[in-house]
């Protein structure tokens, strides 16, 4: 079979490198292009010298795009500048994975609230499938343009996926307690991201109206036959590079107990390789570098409250790795080419 | 005046240690002794060389106390060696602060119960007054025995007692998600605490069980009309040496908005000078060396919640500080004497 | 005696911060001024809330300092920007502490090789002090401009002042392999201090042109009778926030052995209450937060070189610590005042 | 071609750990035996959960080798044990890369005057190669033991040996200022590597003799046409997980200027997939995860010395990726097999 012809648009940010970084070890594809506006003309392992040796291309411009023939291309660009490259291109040339949040909510109306501005390309939003495997799989083979999850939004969902699937817990009581590592924040220097402003220190910030929330809630909703589902989201930046763990609690609706609690995810993930059900809390070093998820479920027969915690890389399962696992299914490779190592630990 | 003498029971572990930094800095007391089972006879900055030049005391055996005319003294023992200490050496010689967790507790049955065994002087365990100065300052000026409050209760009951105190939540409501440096974990160095297996890591432990809940759930109940408080605990180790951060959910009584939440706080902590009430999720380096606790509150009114965040340096406000504190009220000294000055950020 | 009656030029930046942090535990000067260019008008606890409740002034412009009656200002301006403060305000309404590096080099030759700048204020540089306590106690006392040393120059200096100053070493042999914390690297965030560029990372910069390297053969080659002093500076940048350790190596001139060495320190530093000789390598983390600058000292028999290790906090003795240890001097007050307390440890 | 067997003998240290995670991506091998002595019986990744779902074989103990067919096994256990199984198994029934430091001098007396113990297999000394691929390549294709080299070494021998080979430098002028990562000190946690004593700290350790330097010695002294190499070592800690950098500071013994010096490395290194001569000083995230290891090298025309910087990943390139790096050539595959992919950064 002939490898798949694919290009990182946008390759410089953190989500575009680990793309190149993962793509390099997938033996299906062909990386025939990268691009930056900022840095189009320059190699890429000039920018970023882990790479030298390894990988040594050229960024271009993306109107460069137009010359290539592509099977799929990843959009690692900001917010709002996705919309903008969906709107100008369509889906008629390649097949389109967005690691933006532009096609993540399901209504350009819902897209206002959240993002305070309007949706620029509002005619693809219904043709975009959110693609987070473990729940979308089949969808997410025949899409022409996926929209890939929130790095928060996967850690949280596959946390709670089994428990609102089952209507096993009342949908407005989800509480998510979510940390975060700082590649999360972005590539770019600010204030909030110097090195001395975060080493040995940890907080809480965007309490309330973080734009991650109406994703978690539109996609546990989709699964829930018991109504509305509303979370109450608190991320916390974490003093480390990659990782994310989230915490959630919530009330049941039915009797349950630890043992049942802890069968619903392991019936629930029975089949799925990235999803690991493990027996201790789960750490974020334990998959770093990787595209598990590590799933801990528990029940406090004190309190009549289910915790539960997932722990993911929030470069891999939570942006890059998901990304060529949804390419994966697009092509109808097996799902995990490409993404089968174990984590870097320690 | 003249100075009062104090000694340090344990003074090599983490606890102890602090003990000293803070007391170098007290004009008002005189270290007169300083003790070790495993140490005595060596000099203590030859075992913490940080204190060469500053203070060079030899550390005696435990027994050496009583050649020695003190005023008041710090047990910074294990669990359960503070105990045996109280029972062997009595209230009547000196008063006594202990930092370990053997007094905390209003009964031996709840010491049973979470601590899975007897305790050793029970009788002592009425006399005991819990140390938390914003809220026991009176019976603190006038106790022998202080049980110095744990670094997990001492963030999340700052960080919940005006609503608690003020009925605004229902006490079966309360979720305290924390996260803890490493230095809470002690001093002696275990697999979980070697450092590539916590650098870039973070995780969850102690769920359901953690011996602090109980400690929460007195002290916050004595403050409730509203009868029994119930707290979801669940800690987390952060990969930094201090810091705990609190984040608490509840679900209102009574019709609540933001700023009457703020207000309330405001109020409550009026005059404390240690109690920061800030208007931004406040951070652990922000209070870092200090004995400040910053607390943040806010309502959501999309999911009704009230969400209070409080920071604090373990070992200071969370342990020795805090005791220094206590020491203070019972010598009637300024409460802020020895402790006023600004933490160390950057 | 009433307070002296500082201000200090420039209180954003790291080494301005320290500054209030140090001079708010001071207890013979009342800090009546602090400005800032760019954040006048604000609360400076609202830039840096862990001053919150401890000092709560406000920024003043610059030019508010012509209506306060001040004796001394310490100018924690970046570089070129003091000159031109020093030309504008000269020495007459108040004297000056100096912390960036345009009066450190005492020709506006050599400032112009290494800063590749000319001097706009070079008939000060002749009335500039270089303020290292340890070797310029007395000038310094009558000063009316004081350089203040580098922190990469101090911790350098201190490690190889005593070879030096009697003559046994090779003063063309001397090499500095230092590494330093990232405050070191200023306030501003860039993408070298970017969080996740510099966690789990390490590397050199600088090499051969670091603008520290004549400031050390400058003030080396004052201490030696064997001519020029040649120093090799290789700077690092660890990731922790402060703690600059230097680790120095030079060939003999005369016959030495180890305890001679070590002698030579002990002797050298003898009267010296900041400087420690310290029988083990020291470690940064010993001297956090604290104006001590541990020093330790070896021969290795095998190779015949001297070895000296040198250990301090970048922000104190490498900066505003010494900026006060200095003030004292020029003040006749005790030169501890203020400085005297134990490291941050752990 | 039919997979080579192998085993990895303590399996449960870090570079037991690592070994099996590299292993794992190795397509032309089967690892049909891992051992521990303390943990046997236990399912490996019961122990390092990042394992779970990827390699999940069951420990045995040693002896259990002997019923299995085997090409060649790693021997990743302490100093000492290795000599002991090389003595008990020998080498007529698989061949062994050794990961310990007992086979890397070359000869008994050397051993047991850095070791100060008498080596129990000497006669197996001889047959050992020395496995350095980029040095001894042909020699290690037909090795039945390797002594796989230590981590300082590798990474100060691959910075030196193009100056050594050329004669360029005063072979007794070498100084190899070096700082690892903590897993170098392995997996037993220790007073040192407890977490709070290693955050935000930074020390040297081991000077004058530190095992590494016969090591560092003896190999370039085999390169050296000008007599025996002398190398002043001091090793220091840094707070992060995984990396090495060296500092090397030399001598010329011939006229030189930069571009002589970095056209030497780019010459020795031409033809080296893993040594990637960089033109800025390099860090050791950029080659964390890999076998890379990249060389800068410099010449500062000011001091005429050489200053030359390696980085490398201690677990990889410093020890288990070199181990599999040497049975490629063991077994005549590529060289790069399985181990020829991008570094983890960020």
């Amino acid at each position: 079979m002939s490898k798949r012809k694919v290009g990182v648009i946008g390759a410089t940010g953190y989500t575009g490198i680990e793309l190149i970084r993962l793509l390099f070890e997938h033996p299906d594809i062909r990386l025939d292009i990268i691009t930056s506006r900022s840095q189009a003309g320059k190699k890429f392992s000039s920018l970023y010298p882990s790479f030298e040796g390894v990988f040594d291309d050229e960024l271009q411009p993306v109107e460069a795009i137009k010359d290539v023939d592509l099977d799929l291309v990843f959009l690692a660009l900001p917010h709002r500048v996705s919309m903008e490259f969906v709107r100008d291109y369509g889906l008629d040339r390649f097949r389109i994975i967005d690691l933006s949040g532009d096609f993540r909510l399901d209504s350009a109306e819902s897209y206002k609230t959240w993002y305070k501005k309007d949706h620029v390309s509002a005619e693809f939003i219904d043709k975009a499938v959110y693609g987070l495997p473990e729940l979308n799989r089949d969808l997410t083979r025949n899409a022409d343009l996926v929209a890939n999850p929130g790095c928060y939004p996967t850690t949280s969902i596959l946390a709670l996926a089994p428990l609102v699937k089952n209507n096993l817990i009342d949908p407005k009581s989800i509480i998510v307690d979510a940390k975060s590592g700082v590649t999360g924040a972005g590539s770019t220097p600010k204030n909030n991201t110097h090195f001395p402003n975060l080493f040995g220190n940890f907080y809480a910030y965007g309490l309330l109206e973080h734009r991650h929330t109406p994703e978690m809630e539109q996609v546990l909703g989709g699964l829930s036959d018991g109504g509305e589902v509303q979370v109450q989201f608190t991320p916390h930046l974490l003093p480390i590079d990659r990782g994310i763990l989230a915490t959630t609690y919530s009330k049941p609706i039915k009797d349950l107990n630890a043992e049942l609690v802890r069968e619903t995810f392991l019936s629930f993930y029975e089949n799925e390789h990235f999803i690991r059900v493990v027996d201790q809390p789960p750490s974020v070093k334990n998959v770093r570098g990787s595209n598990f998820c590590d799933v801990y479920a528990t029940w406090d027969p004190r309190t009549e409250r289910v915790i539960t915690i997932a722990a993911l890389d929030n470069l891999v399962k939570g942006a890059a790795g998901q990304a060529i696992q949804n390419m994966n299914l697009m092509f109808r490779l097996i799902e995990k080419t490409g993404l089968d190592y174990p984590p870097l630990n320690p």
